[in-house]
């Protein structure tokens, strides 16, 4: 090890116009975020900026600053808007290489697809004679690896696949070679059913009770909230078990809100319940429109427990395909608590699955009344012993009720699995 | 207008420490810088920093030095963690102001849910005296517009569809008027059935005729490539007329691609056609699991045309709510042009509509066979004269599979409807 440093930090520096021009989202970044964090490395700032040499040049040296590791993607490709090399030989005060082996390889690349190397691509076998050139498996364009006054600068392509493959390959391994970095551990905890605010005020006691290592982040998304605790110093062990017991501490206050953990989602947590206990589901959607599915579907294996749908958008199709009774369309309206049972049970009976949920709400933006105002969505998750119906208000976006319409649908179910397998 | 500039510099400063984490992807940025490019704007630089005071305040002075709009979002949650609001105070050396009105608006958004404000979001309603509030219709956090020498600072909430709110109602008209902005003519052609690199052979010759006012970009995505042409200058009624010949020019050449312009989804442009022709659709949905129905029900009144689907994940579920035959089932497989036919014709007759559109393939990734490999997707569109069904070889991604196969099912549709109109 060549140098210790209580917290590492990291810039990551990401060229390219297309970012800029919003024409693509920037995935590297969170990528090579994550990764850096899982070993304990520390991302202080993401910058992007244009193709330009000023700009570059200005760049590196802001990051130089401030950081132990520079990592640079994007700007190597063969073609004329790509300066990120030049930049990179005027920032280190240097000429070019000529690497013939790089140069073999990239002619290996192109026989692989049957092509000849063009000439602009033998260039790229050119590199700033300050660099350790990084084999690029995926790609033409290699990584470079610059080392000055302690701080490390890493040059790769914006191809994603090419970004990864080299990350893995070279630099992660490389850093945790030459850096002592610190541990962090980390648990993120996912809620349903109470908003930031409530949350944050029902939990207070307990946040401002946390151990000087332990940070809290709260990360909300439509009708859910994660909580992120992270756990950092040396120890892995005592670390670990520190968390775990806030962890504990945390579920006991809450219990009734957590769905799952980590990279869990809703519709993955209640096939796991539906798989360990052999049981099937099918859906009646009114409002969703077919989301729930949707979402039951995109898990692969889904087809083990989820049996199928019927979207009933018109009030025919409820009373043909799900038995609705009209009498009960007249008196109490399509989105009432007698008809969305209807429509789980009618599901159930015709799908023969152990559970059906049902939705039927007025999304918006319009539809909406006095007494059944946009976002009123009656939901009922029916069982082999009952059906159960609740009645919510969400807000006005339509995309937003669809979202946390489904959502909240699905851990209802989550509920009524994991009380059914105590019984 | 306060002032005039040839290049209007915006930087766009995103605070959160979940983006440094890599837990979750910036994509407020790119559609900012897409907005903002729309009207001329030049996005020169995008920074992600960590929540702290001190952080914020430094990226701030950075961005003062070399923008004109400075755009920030993220931080402004009730919770402790969020730090934005008192650097901005500290970075505009100023107190904070309590605002009765959006204190109301907060308690009023409360009550629409039934619930009352809690301390923290009533804290929400003081801000730097320093800005000028921008409401917040879509939430609890106010935006804040700061001008100083010159330079505007807009801070906004990191929510998306807050942000968004804001930059629509507030943020972008508030720049039009206050910046002389170049004028850019945009319009976007939106294809599908033909992949980047084969499209941009096809219309080589076209693209390096372009007149040097326009400029084109590609941006796929799944299934789909859309061709934005930009036309720069001043005078915008020429630019529009230079504009829309190329894209006459572009249509010439690929008529058979283009399903749409601008802001069109496939399920807009279908939507619009059934209800132009006063028709109605049901899906019968396997491997898209109700993706389809679900994007149809995207759009606010679809429900004009839309009746309903049948997710028929199961074979039962083909056979009994569909009439599907067994026979067929046990000959061709469920992944088979016979069974998809069966499907579309069916869910038509039960739902009663005009057309019916149905899938069934293998969405991976498992379930492939040397005969039908991961991939393979039959799609039937049914109508009143006829029933075609064609068959697909997509990728090895299920979440991939799935949204391109209900997007193509959505553009035969479309097809169809166009031809059976024509007739």
């Amino acid at each position: 090890m060549w140098f210790l440093c209580a917290t590492m930090k990291v810039e990551i520096i990401t060229i390219g116009d297309e970012i800029l021009i919003g024409q693509i989202v920037d995935t590297n970044s969170a990528w090579m975020a994550k990764k850096l964090n899982d070993i304990g490395a520390t991302v202080e700032r993401i910058v992007t900026i244009s193709d330009g040499m000023e700009e570059i040049i200005s760049a590196f040296a802001d990051a130089e600053k401030r950081s132990n590791i520079v990592l640079v993607t994007g700007g190597l490709g063969p073609t004329k808007d790509d300066v990120t090399k030049k930049a990179l030989a005027e920032y280190f005060n240097c000429d070019f290489t000529f690497y013939p082996e790089i140069e073999a390889h990239i002619a290996r690349l192109f026989a692989r697809f049957g092509k000849k190397m063009s000439k602009i691509n033998s260039l790229q076998a050119e590199l700033p004679s300050a660099c350790q050139p990084l084999q690029n498996n995926e790609g033409t364009a290699p990584g470079m690896w610059f080392e000055r006054n302690g701080t490390v600068f890493v040059s790769m392509p914006g191809v994603p696949y090419e970004m990864k493959g080299l990350m893995r390959e070279h630099v992660l391994p490389r850093i945790k070679e030459k850096f002592n970095l610190p541990t962090i551990v980390h648990k993120t905890i996912l809620t349903m059913g109470m908003g930031e605010s409530w949350l944050s005020e029902r939990i207070e006691d307990w946040e401002d009770s946390l151990p000087t290592e332990v940070k809290l982040a709260y990360l909300p998304s439509p009708g859910r909230v994660r909580l992120r605790l992270s756990a950092f110093g040396k120890d892995e062990v005592r670390l670990s078990s520190i968390l775990q017991n806030e962890v504990d501490r945390l579920i006991a206050l809450i219990p009734e809100l957590v769905f799952g953990f980590d990279n869990d989602t809703i519709e993955s947590v209640v096939g796991d319940l539906l798989r360990e206990q052999g049981k099937t589901v099918s859906t009646a959607e009114s409002c969703t429109g077919g989301l729930i599915a949707h979402k039951l579907t995109s898990i692969s294996g889904s087809s083990d427990y989820f049996l199928g749908a019927v979207v009933s958008y018109a009030n025919e199709v409820k009373m043909e395909s799900l038995g609705v009774d009209e009498q009960n369309l007249i008196d109490f309206g399509a989105v009432s608590e007698q008809v969305v049972i209807q429509m789980a049970e009618g599901v159930r009976a015709k799908m023969k699955t152990d559970y059906a949920i049902a939705t039927s709400g007025i999304a918006g933006p319009t539809g909406g009344t006095d007494e059944k105002p946009v976002g009123t969505i009656w939901i009922a998750v029916c069982g082999p012993k009952e059906t159960k119906a609740k009645k919510f208000l969400f807000g006005q976006n339509r995309e937003r009720n669809i979202e946390i319409s489904a959502n909240t649908a699905l851990n209802l179910l989550r509920k009524t699995l994991i009380t059914s397998n105590l019984k």
